[in-house]
């Protein structure tokens, strides 16, 4: 008999933190609002030892988080799906992490720098392949900066197989389906297909990598 | 000159909600509590009118849930990369929704029939290979079910190619770079393994279909 209850647990290390965060594009950001709950997800990055996020002043949920109200941001990742000899043993491998506080608004040097960094995360190599962006451009990004507290974060996990109990029915199927994100072939815009532009190397570097 | 600000729109058609909905099996679950934003990532299926959740009473975010505080749900679905020719006019493809209110614990035959909808969502066809669950089993879990009601969601997608725009560096590849979710290979337990236990029919249909 093995039971995996251990297979879900708490990350308490401040890596495991990073490695959740890095693996991923896409988070929510959560806010309350008047004692009701806001989301948005967003594009984020770590950047050291805070969450960069940016956006625009339209969306309620970032203009709250804006202005100092406190944030929940959080990033999930499913693994697989994990197929037990009962649905009620099954589960699903993933990994989580919630930050909790307060975002900074980021302005000037502060804010480009952040920004380099979340760019550098969501389209890695890009930056040196276009044109820098313009003040006018700069002025418009509304840049967050959620830092990574101790205490105030959150991670857990689970991994491993499914659990296989005594009374299980043996000639019932158990094991993980693995869950991945991958990408896909490049699509040119029109454009860029007419005029036979080859794909740059950052892309072919994420190619490559797999992210 | 081609510019995709449409391509950043609102979707109010009920179906596109569910469309976002039923291709994801993420979320994130958001409440307030005491004025600040808490927040939990879970497994959840589209089942009717209403968001299926289950999980365990541990969780305090899941407890308020299911006390009747209000919630936020949100799911969000990154479908590629858009490489423009300025980091300013790149941007990411996605589908995202938010749906508003307040859960209902169900119980006994609701709480079932919700359970099973939520289970086909996220292991389709394998209520039909194992064993049904127990009484303690179903009364160990917490069922909660968020109506979709008119008013109180949003959706919201990004889809198409890359700005274009007049000023643009021409020699600059612009495009869409696709995130797809796969399934990967099964891996049985080391018991199923041993046995010589063939893939089930449920797995092997999810392969066909990729989902």
């Amino acid at each position: 008999m093995r039971i995996h209850r251990l297979a879900e647990r708490a990350r308490t290390a401040r890596d495991d933190l990073d490695d959740i965060l890095d693996a991923g594009w896409v988070g929510t950001l959560s806010v309350s609002v008047d004692g009701l709950p806001q989301v948005v997800p967003v594009l984020y990055g770590r950047v050291g030892d805070a969450v960069i996020v940016h956006g625009s002043t339209g969306a309620g949920t970032l203009r709250a988080a804006a202005a100092g109200s406190p944030v929940a941001f959080c990033v999930a990742h499913l693994d697989g799906f994990v197929y037990a000899a009962s649905l009620f043993e099954s589960s699903a491998n993933y990994r989580s992490a919630v930050v909790h506080g307060v975002c900074e608004r980021l302005a000037d040097n502060e804010a480009e720098a952040a920004l380099a960094g979340l760019s550098e995360h969501v389209m890695p190599g890009r930056a040196a392949e276009v044109r820098a962006n313009t003040a006018k451009e700069r002025a418009a990004t509304i840049v967050l900066r959620l830092p990574i507290v101790d205490g105030q974060w959150l991670a857990k996990a689970r991994t491993g197989p499914a659990s296989v109990l005594e009374d299980d029915d043996p000639s019932v199927w158990t094991g993980v389906l693995p869950v991945r994100t991958v990408l896909g072939t490049p699509a040119p815009t029109a454009e860029a297909a007419a005029r036979g532009i080859r794909l740059p190397a950052s892309i072919e570097q994420r190619l490559a990598t797999g992210r």
